[in-house]
């Protein structure tokens, strides 16, 4: 059953407070009207859209990460406890996907899952030993994918990290990554 | 020992006949000489610089790939036999290294033998299916390196390649991917 618009605006303020990621499209779906009806709910609500609610949460993050400098994690970064887990977000823009399929690269998920990885180690100098990672389903253009990394285990200098990516609720990519950090010395060694 | 002028000239001349893809540096190492002396020498000589000498010989190579456009391959693909090998050379640019270290990315490494397998399969829509990479040793700002894809199992619209990077004759990287093709149809459906 439809809401009344005053009912819906009061939901959708309700639903984004409980999910700041949920998409314009999840809304539309959630409260069967139009997307125009869902930007124009946002705008009298004084709701940004999305790519601007994910930037706000992200910039807080940034503080947090010892490894990569903020405009080089591959997303954004809406979720980070140091060396536990981490959480980014990217919109599939054109420049991501083959222009004859519309159809993500695989290597910009890659991307997305690996800097995550890198900014999840709250050490200086973090690099990637070795991967393996599934590609489940098909990425669309203008899908927004969000990255969950975990840190599933930790010796000395090594962590091995899941991440598990999703548009909406459906997994498209996991990925187990080897990842270790260098000193200093190793470094210019 | 070290060679008189024209004598390295020649022998200048007869290395890059030998090997189109040899870098400034190893032409240093080879000879003894500054690098300053090896670009005069291919001046003298009117040899263009690698990545000119690259990009020519993957201009030849673009007609002959159904499943990507040219400027979709990440590296220049300088080598390409359809549904059996293929080799693209990258020059590691700052764009692509660690602000901190100058270490190269390990999605740059990715994305080079991942757009090369794709531009291997002779078909107009590939897609990744799962990969296993090892990132072996540091690429660093500067270093050209060369990834060399063969396929090594096909099965149906299955195939299997395996990639290995070089930094001159150092294995930097090893990647297995499973690709697959898919029709029209099920692209649509």
């Amino acid at each position: 059953m439809k809401l009344k618009k005053n009912e819906r605006r009061q939901a959708i303020q309700q639903a984004i407070e409980n999910n700041p990621f949920i998409t314009d499209n999840e809304l539309c779906e959630m409260f069967q009207v139009s997307i125009q009806t869902i930007r124009l709910d946002r705008t009298h609500l004084n709701i940004p859209e999305l790519r601007k609610r994910v930037k706000l949460v992200a910039e807080h993050n940034y503080d947090q990460i010892k490894s990569i400098e903020a405009n080089e994690i591959i997303g954004d970064l809406v979720q980070l406890k140091p060396n536990d887990t981490a959480t980014s977000m990217i919109e599939i823009t054109s420049d991501s996907v083959f222009s004859k399929s519309q159809i993500a690269r695989g290597h910009v998920l890659f991307a997305q899952a690996n800097s995550l990885c890198v900014a999840l180690i709250h050490n200086p100098t973090v690099l990637t030993q070795e991967s393996d990672v599934k590609f489940l389903d098909k990425v669309k253009l203008n899908d927004t994918v969000k990255a969950v990394a975990n840190v599933i285990n930790q010796t000395n200098k090594h962590y091995l990290i899941e991440v598990n990516s999703y548009v909406k609720d459906k997994l498209v990519f996991n990925g187990k990554f080897k990842m270790f950090y260098i000193s200093e010395d190793e470094l210019n060694g």
